[in-house]
């Protein structure tokens, strides 16, 4: 089980897939593409579900289910929206399948059973929600929909890997429909404000803040917020977006609304979405080489107590300290384990809940009975203290706060001394090749330039920030004009 | 929107299909067969997934996730589950769409990306967890494998009615692993408690606890137990089922554990779900000709507090006394709405949350402003009465428990007047036509009887009740000896 890791020097990508499946996150399954994601793993992800979830609701918005297939006519309905995800959508043709007359024990389709009309598996669920919209829109007083859905989606990915490109991976889709553009766009802001808030708060992760070029943008979107991390191997990963639909998707199946004075006009819409992705960017923005590293406000266990005895009567003697201690954290609302298990020894509990991201181990000996102290030790800076016992819950629970904010202040710093300014193509390709990270450069605003880099080194523009100062500048490739610096990586 | 319903008595079904609509909280979608669950309906499935959720990790099961898509290798390995729902699986044949060329508005399923092995879409997830719990259990250290899943299922059913049977529908499917048959057993007991519990604590419908005959059991399962339900038009409702399924699958996909003294055995097993059918449950254990009836327990808004004025200054008064109120309630841990919109009538809005079943309307108007008092209304009995305001919070929150209380006592009492013991078959199709419900009768414990009862009357034995009394009797169809009654009925 706690065997060691590949390090992240030696092979990042490997460090990622051995820390993924070692630490009971996720694994692969028989299934091409799709992932198991695994007790451990989810816990991890309920965390995150809870959390977000309480912000929608906070803002406004509410749960609904809409059907996992998508019948082919309405997935075409919205052109653009359809050509992005024709090329990697699973289709249903039958429904039913029926004994192999050449081997009664095996199963075949039955040709028989044939659909009318092939269903797609939803990639994303634009196409069935507004045609279902279109039922539920007559006036501007059905106006705003605020509504979100949690599902499983399917994209048939040719290159996968857990968590970060799945065939079939899990997410949150809001779908929202407004009687004024104005009110549009500004959702499609708010939202990926909360998720901007999400990641710094709760994922202790940095985000960028800012909008999609054209190329970029979601299939049928008119304009496609973002937010993008930074990962320990100097490459971007999109984490969040929130797309402004403008009334493509309205006009597509024909939801019009009755205006106050009178008139009656297409409704405006807006998309935004994260996913089990997420899973994948906490890990690879505060882990090492000894395994996951979780904040505190996303570990399912927060705090891991550890006896060390021998023999069943220093057990109990210890178990007495740890179960008053072990109630006492739970008191302040903290998740505490302890781990008595007689099948493990300490050494391999420790590395166990250190591959595991446990942000607070206590570890209580027979020297501590006789001291009246206990050894805590930290996660993220991999420290350790003795801590007198009346002293440790307080402590203890202060640390949660601690390392929160020290994971974030750790991987801003990382993205600050990975962000840099390049103003020659020169420079571009040496900084992208020998550091990585964000390149903050010109850009002629052009999709023929913005084609040429990518071409040339695979960097992308992650996005246009909010933030950036409006300076004039020369595009770093074409040499022209350029208003404003955008950020380009390599990314995920 | 509150236009009246259909009633009961001239058409259950009608009435019933109306209800799930009007009050929002489905409606078929363009899907065949699959719905789209509204935010009001979808809300009560939270409450209901979140208590039940609660009772799981109580008892110490932890959430996973599994693929949606299951191999047809791997669908028909398990003989019996591959047969049972072989006939109604939507399977995924093709994973690419490509532009018509006859009509480039078109897509059409490409040819060339055709899958070499078709996908099944889950309509149970047994086959593809028992592959992966192949990879996780090697020894008896590793039992039990206590694992719960949220998820959404496909079956292809050809008649289908909201919530009580969709094509697509959600639900948790728990799949449990044990080292000894005692332990699967018993595991499978005490869901099927929990079962019993949710409904009757929660959902204030009473149930009949007891197991499946063999032709109504689980594909692939040794036995099943479950829980049923009596609708208001006197047919039973199977409302969850827990089963236990022996060795079958550890058999077929080869899971093996290393036991304490060395050797080596199949794994047993478990599986148990509740789907949003309950929320069918819900709908026709409780509901009346006004609407939905809600238990407080169960429901999205618990109290509605709506003001009757004329003019802003009015509303204004009125408003300071409801928001105070509201304030108090939700101190109390209710989940309050005032509704002060000036869009719709008095009488209207008492009409919508009558159809929407929130448990008590407080009503505010100006003679209540001189006097001090508000209007209170119980939905469950349709009674109001007239209370001070300072006494008004205190009343609204007992009135949760009493409600809660009167709707189980209500359908316990209905349940126990339309159940009937009947000893002969005369009896038992006269019963069965005029009165209906839940028939205890005398069976001669073969498959046979079984089939051919069915075939006469479209009864079916319902279960073999835990806490029947063992007594001599003779089966009611062919006169042979029986050794205690079962429950028949007709059932959705």
């Amino acid at each position: 089980m706690a065997k060691s890791l590949t390090s992240r020097k030696e092979d990042y990508s490997k460090w990622y897939n051995e820390l993924v499946v070692k630490a009971g996150l996720a694994e692969n399954s028989a299934v091409r593409g799709s992932m198991v994601i695994k007790p451990y793993g989810f816990a991890i992800w309920e965390k995150m579900q809870a959390q977000l979830d309480k912000m929608f609701k906070e803002t406004g918005h509410q749960n609904a289910y809409f059907p996992l297939f998508v019948p082919k006519s309405l997935f075409e309905a919205e052109e653009k929206n359809a050509e992005g995800f024709a090329k990697e959508v699973a289709v249903v043709t039958h429904y039913r399948l029926k004994t192999d007359p050449e081997d009664k024990s095996k199963l075949i389709v039955d040709p028989e059973a044939k659909l009318e009309e092939e269903l797609v598996v939803r990639p994303t669920s634009e196409a069935i929600i507004w045609n279902t919209y279109k039922g539920w829109i007559q006036s501007y007083r059905d106006l705003p929909i605020l509504v979100n859905q949690w599902a499983n989606v399917v994209r048939w990915e040719m290159r996968t890997r857990l968590f970060l490109r799945t065939a079939e991976f899990l997410w949150q889709e809001g779908h929202t429909a407004h009687a004024t553009k104005e009110e549009a766009l500004a959702e499609a802001h708010q939202m990926n404000r909360i998720y901007a808030q999400f990641a710094r708060e709760f994922m202790a992760m940095p985000v960028v803040e800012g909008s999609k070029t054209e190329s970029e943008r979601f299939a049928g979107a008119e304009e496609t917020l973002c937010i993008e991390a930074l990962m320990q191997d100097g490459k971007a990963l999109q984490a969040g977006t929130s797309h402004f639909l403008g009334q493509n998707f309205a006009k597509a199946f024909d939801v019009k609304f009755a205006t106050q004075d009178g008139g009656l006009e297409y409704v405006w819409a807006t998309s935004w979405g994260v996913s089990t992705r997420l899973m994948g960017a906490l890990i690879m923005t505060h882990s090492d080489d000894k395994g996951l590293v979780l904040p505190p406000k996303l570990a399912p266990i927060q705090v891991v107590i550890v006896p060390i005895y021998k023999g069943q009567e220093q057990l109990a003697q210890i178990s007495e300290v740890a179960n008053k201690l072990a109630a006492e954290l739970r008191q302040k609302g903290l998740s505490v384990k302890y781990d008595d298990r007689d099948t493990q020894k300490p050494g391999w509990k420790f590395a166990q809940y250190e591959l595991q991201g446990v942000p607070v181990r206590i570890a209580i000996g027979p020297k501590d009975l006789e001291k009246g102290t206990v050894e805590l030790a930290r996660r993220d800076t991999l420290t350790k203290e003795f801590v007198q016992q009346d002293e440790v819950v307080e402590k203890a629970n202060a640390l949660m706060e601690e390392i929160q904010d020290n994971l974030f202040k750790r991987s801003q710093q990382f993205r600050e001394e990975h962000t840099t300014e390049v103003n020659s193509f020169e420079e571009f390709k040496e900084v992208l090749e020998e550091k990585g990270g964000f390149l903050s450069a010109h850009w002629d605003g052009t999709a023929e330039t913005e084609a040429k880099i990518q071409e040339e080194t695979k960097a992308t523009i992650r996005c246009i920030p909010f933030d950036r100062k409006e300076e004039e500048g020369v595009c770093v490739y074409s040499g022209k004009k350029s208003t404003g610096r955008v950020l380009f990586a390599k990314a995920y």
